[in-house]
C-alpha cells in the first residue's frame, strides 16, 4: 500500500520508479505513478487510495473507413500499458451545408447533450477546440503529469461533431485543448489525440519513442 | 486556349468558374483554375502556357503499417481530381536515441541531400517544420490559390525524418509550414499534410467537405 504524502517529486524521479526503486518508493510512502510492473498506470488520490488511471475519449459519430479504425485501435492498445482506455461514440446529427446558424446551434446542442450524458462529475475534461490552448507534446505531457500528481485518475477527452462543441460542453471542459489552427476531419482528430495521449505517457515514463 | 492576363480575381470568382462560366472565362482571357471539367487542376504559367498542377510530397522512410498506407492512398486518390500527385520516399538513416548532436546533424544532412536530389529548380517548396508558419485551413488554401494564380504549377512538400530537416533543406524551402506545436510521428504528418492539401483544393473549388 502506498500512502499519498502530498509531496511532489520531479517528473524524472516520479516516472522512473519501478523494480527495486519501487520498493524504496513504497517504503518511504512516495506518491508514485508507474506502469512498468502493472498493466495500468497507478495514481494515488487525495484520500491516499490507489486508483487505476482511466482515459476516456468521448466523440461523435462512427469511424467509417477501416484505416481509421485500425490506426486508432493500435494506439488504444499501446495506451493500455499506461491506463484503462475507453472510447465512447455518441450518435451524430445530420449537418448538411444548408443549415441556418440556428439549426447548426441545435445540432451542436443535441450532440452536446449526448456527450455530457457520458461524463461523470469526477472526470477531468479536456475539450478539443481549434481556439483552445496549444501545447507542445512536452507541455501536454507535463499537464497530464501534473493532473495525476494531484490525484486526477479520470481524464476525459471530448471531440465534437463536424460543427464543433456546444457552449454547454465547453463550459463543462476543465481545459480547452488545441492541436493547431487547422481544421481536421473528426476521424483524424481522434487519431491525432490518441497518439498525443500515448506520446505524453511515453514522455512521462522516460521511454524512447520514434517521431 | 486561355491566356494569362496577370489580373487576380477574387477567390470566390476564380474558383466557381466552370460550365457556362468557363466559356465566359475563356472568352475574356481570364486566368482560371478549375477542376470540375478536367481530371486535373489547370494552371496558366507566366508565359501563358497551360500546365497541369503537380503536387509532390518528398518524405523520409517507409510506411510500415497498412493503415498509414491505406489512409494516405485514399487522400492521394482524392487529390488526383485536382492535380497529379507524386509521393517520393527517400531512405532514412538510423537515428537511435544515443546519437550525439554532431551525429544527429550528420543524419539530417545525409537525409537532406537525398531530399534535395528529388527537387527541381522550378518547384515551389514547402518544408514542414514545427516552428514554421501556422495557418488555418482557409489561410493555407488561400496560399495555394495565390501560388497557382501567380503561375506556380509544381508544389512540393517536404517532410523530414525523425530528427527534422537539415539547414540546407530549410534554406531551399520557399515556405516553412507548421501544423501545430506538437510533435507527430512522420507517418501521421504525411496523413495530416495530404489531408490538408486535399482540403485546400476543396475549399478553393467551393466544394462542401465534411469536417
Amino acid at each position: 500500500m502506498v500512502k499519498f504524502t502530498g509531496k511532489i517529486f520531479s517528473k524524472k524521479f516520479a516516472t522512473t520508479i519501478y523494480g527495486a526503486e519501487q520498493k524504496f518508493a513504497t517504503k518511504y510512502s512516495i506518491c508514485l505513478y508507474t506502469h512498468v510492473d502493472k498493466p495500468c498506470g497507478i495514481n494515488v488520490n487525495s484520500g491516499g487510495k490507489i486508483e487505476i488511471m482511466k482515459i476516456k475519449i468521448v466523440c461523435v459519430g462512427k469511424l467509417k473507413e477501416r484505416y481509421w479504425r485500425e490506426a486508432i485501435a493500435e494506439y488504444s492498445k499501446r495506451l493500455t500499458r499506461f491506463a484503462k482506455v475507453e472510447i465512447v461514440q455518441v450518435p451524430d446529427e445530420k449537418a448538411p451545408e444548408t443549415l441556418s446558424p440556428a439549426q447548426m446551434n441545435q445540432v451542436k446542442a443535441t450532440e452536446g447533450e449526448r456527450i455530457l450524458s457520458k461524463i461523470k462529475d469526477n472526470e477531468y475534461v479536456f475539450v478539443t477546440a481549434i481556439k483552445g490552448k496549444e501545447r507542445t507534446s512536452e507541455e501536454f505531457a507535463q499537464k497530464i503529469a501534473d493532473l495525476t500528481t494531484y490525484g486526477h485518475s479520470n481524464l476525459t477527452f471530448v471531440i465534437g461533431g463536424s460543427l464543433g462543441t456546444s457552449p454547454a460542453v465547453n463550459q463543462r471542459g476543465d481545459d480547452l485543448l488545441s492541436f493547431g489552427k487547422f481544421t481536421m476531419p473528426h476521424q483524424l482528430m481522434r487519431l491525432v489525440l490518441i497518439e498525443q495521449i500515448y506520446r505524453a505517457f511515453m514522455i512521462n515514463s522516460g521511454s524512447p519513442y520514434h517521431k
